[in-house]
């Protein structure tokens, strides 16, 4: 495929940047195509009627070869390196070293790996859809290792490409600049304390609970209403209805493009709770796309920054916001009008619900206190397969010793709830777990800026004002796009590099304070 | 873009065929990116909210593009030269033949025409949607005229490179082979007893309305209950609702790929039988391509003949089932289930509405009788149009002088249900009309042939049987793709080439009979 040569219409007084106008376009048309595969991705999750998965499949396997093609064509890279010799502004800088970071990458993998990798994952993760409720382990390693194989192979050419670390490498892919340096700090810190903080908040609500008996809410909870107050939640969290769609889905997910945002959620009639906490996780991640930068969208700089930070704004949302007094004041009038007025949607009860903390197995299930034990058990497993420490049959015993150890669960012969229990492994996603906790990590660093600059933002929050918070992460987050560096990003919206002292004194003063 | 060398891995006891081959899985590629332009086609005018069109209308245009440059390839072109002497079989020779057919087309236009034609439609159209209900039929000939002239720039190139007339040359694109010398002559042959049925029948039904006044249904229709008695017709109609959905759009239209076929319709409360017919109609498009053969898709020959035999398809459903007796009898009872018990609703009554004929000035609403009176006024003017022998501003008087001949109706003054009632001209599609009448005679042909091959259809119908014609279709039209030309296909279908007797013959049968 040749790139189209854009003619140099320098503007007035605007210097001539041919290669870098030529990339731009080039970035642009990748952007078009993209579009439709994420309408066509959502549509399959979503919508699609099972025959029609087959031709999908391909049809979106053969987009993903053709934007494969594009991004690592040869005169891409010759342009990249043409451009850098020409006079460019800051902004045309940061899409420069964005669409270097990302040449870098496609290019390092031949194209036989990325197919024998995507075979591979697709294999073992419609298997273990199988495998998992069946229990079967020794089914599901038959699939996993060439899975783990690949994932290691590739490891080391984005490592050799990089000069990262081999896990760094894969990690870097979902969160640019992080290294395993950084996360042992943090998570290595978190290790420390979490397990007594579970415990002392344990026992804390265990003797509240034993006092003052929690009120169930009582259903059912017809689906239609479910639907209408999620609808009505999403309005008063900003979603734009004209920007974007609820619709429901197996995995309630954020997909679509910034401009026409398409979120999921599932619902059943015996609770509500779950899909209305997970609708507001996945609103938290289409605000952060629905007002990413309008005049950016196509540049590498229009693009969210990182999956950390995506992930902290679910979090900001579901947590931060969703776990404060405030949150179930603006909750309790919405329950009652979809399901009558009950003990259970008192806001002070409400509140209670939506912070209990619960030591479980299943780590989408978990509360803010508990979910990090799951993720810190996850990263050290996974560096320690890419890293070839271990093998994928040594998981189970690991696992096992740190559920133990973090979170006190017996694991042993649950493979179903233990190392089963994700889709990330089955499809060779390694790197991304981390990004859960680092992002509660930012959410929570954030939350504490916005205190800084507001010292009343808790009597606002309490009063259903939430403009206050939306403001301050349109301006220093959504705005942004990949404007700078995720380091960078976070010392100028925050102030300082990451710092997980914030998360720990959130939780400390929500839940013991 | 280089056209991958797929090798000649010529199968055991095949001659290899590597031009052919290449050629294939050139078509494949293509194939499976359509795929994901009818989704998000199909997804822009169901759920797509508003400001997701802007990006949507830029990222179709992209992939269209990226299809244009992939079907005018000069590797392309090449490659159909030199797979004409490879040793191919009679199959492989269709492909061929469809093959070469759209590369002398694709090839024919300019990139430049090809892309003014979009704006100055894209700008007629979007003026039209207000122009219309304001009747403005001097501003809307400002941004016509444009339109016209490059559809006349666009058939006179058409016609140079393949030797066609030039109106032809356009019908050519929607109904391969067929040319004006025959739709004149079946036109020419209706235009003599169309005017004097349409009056005979007329006044048959209203002595019938006098003596026995019709008994209209009683409202309301509640969307959800219109919405799920549809699903039970389309059902009983055949539709497969594991490869396709019913859902809702402005416009009802058949969307989506074969393995995934979008139904969509539009409901309103107080009528049904709109909603429900034009499901009907629907259906007939999606069974065939629901049906199309499977082992072919993304081969030319896998796709459906032409629209006229599309049209065929609908119409078979829409007019030769839906005014069948048999079929009031199989909807009776889903009516009465999902709106209770009525008069209106015995099948006799139902079976002389779904039959009722009257002149209007909307063709869209327009019954089997009087629907070719508004498509041979259309063609007789887009045909004089497009080859100059009239302009633009002649349009309004040849279209009251028409009405006023074919149907008896005064349209003067009336531009808003005249000329500016169909989409079709504002968007520069000149040659389509044709295609409905012309189906509305395939369709009479084909229930004459299944008539021929079992005299007891009649029956079979009246007792709700419809699996001999869903049968004969499949086996004579839906399984044969585009494995003959029109003509081939319609003299293999029903034994002689495209007769328009039979459609004179069903009308006078079932309205005079």
């Amino acid at each position: 495929m040749q790139i189209d040569t854009t003619p140099a219409t320098a503007e007035r007084g605007r210097p001539a940047t041919p290669a870098y106008d030529a990339l731009i376009e080039r970035y642009a048309r990748m952007h078009r195509l993209a579009h439709l595969g994420s309408i066509a991705g959502w549509d399959q999750a979503a919508l699609m009627p099972p025959k029609g998965n087959e031709a999908r499949a391909a049809a979106l396997a053969e987009l993903d070869g053709l934007l494969h093609r594009m991004a690592t064509e040869t005169a891409l890279g010759e342009r990249i390196e043409r451009a850098a010799d020409e006079p460019l502004d800051d902004l045309q800088r940061a899409n420069l070293r964005e669409m270097r970071r990302a040449w870098v990458r496609e290019t390092a993998l031949p194209d036989g790996l990325v197919e024998r990798r995507r075979l591979a994952a697709s294999r073992c993760e419609h298997a273990w859809r199988r495998q998992r409720p069946a229990n079967d382990w020794a089914g599901f390693l038959e699939n996993f290792r060439p899975v783990l194989a690949l994932a290691r192979e590739e490891a080391a050419l984005l490592a050799e490409r990089t000069g990262l670390a081999r896990y760094d490498a894969l990690m870097d892919s979902y969160e640019p600049g992080m290294t395993s340096a950084v996360v042992d700090r943090v998570f290595g810190d978190m290790r420390q304390w979490l397990p007594g903080l579970i415990r002392e908040v344990g026992e804390r609500q265990a003797a509240r609970d034993a006092a003052d008996p929690p009120v169930d809410p009582v259903g059912p909870f017809p689906i239609d209403r479910q639907r209408a107050m999620c609808e009505r939640l999403m309005r008063r969290l900003g979603f734009d209805f004209d920007a974007g769609r609820l619709d429901v889905s197996a995995h309630p997910f954020c997909g679509g493009v910034p401009e026409d945002v398409r979120l999921t959620t599932r619902f059943t009639s015996d609770e509500f709770l779950g899909s209305l906490m997970g609708t507001v996780h996945e609103t938290g991640h289409a605000r952060y796309e629905q007002n990413l930068p309008r005049e950016w969208l196509g540049q590498p700089v229009g693009q969210a920054r990182s999956m950390a930070f995506h992930e902290s704004q679910s979090l900001a949302f579901e947590m931060q916001l969703g776990g404060h007094p405030g949150f179930a004041e603006l909750l309790a009038p919405l329950l009652r009008e979809a399901f009558g007025t009950q003990p259970a949607f008192e806001p002070v009860r409400l509140h209670r619900r939506l912070t209990r903390v619960q030591r479980g197995l299943i780590r989408v299930d978990a509360d803010e206190v508990t979910y990090p034990a799951h993720i810190i058990l996850r990263y050290e497993i996974e560096r320690a397969l890419i890293e070839g420490r271990i093998e994928a049959e040594d998981i189970p015993a690991l696992w096992d010793a740190k559920m133990d150890e973090l979170l006190g669960l017996d694991t042993r012969g649950n493979y179903r709830d233990g190392p089963m229990q994700d889709v990330h492994w089955p499809e060779g996603l390694f790197g991304y777990f981390p990004c859960y906790t680092l992002g509660a990590m930012y959410a929570a660093q954030w939350f504490a800026a916005i205190r800084r600059a507001l010292p009343d933002l808790d009597a606002r929050i309490a009063h259903g004002d939430l403009a206050p918070v939306f403001d301050w992460l349109h301006t220093h987050i959504w705005s942004q796009g990949s404007r700078w560096t995720t380091e960078e990003l976070t010392r100028r919206a925050s102030g300082e590099p990451l710092n997980p002292a914030h998360l720990r004194a959130h939780l400390q003063r929500r839940y013991l304070g």
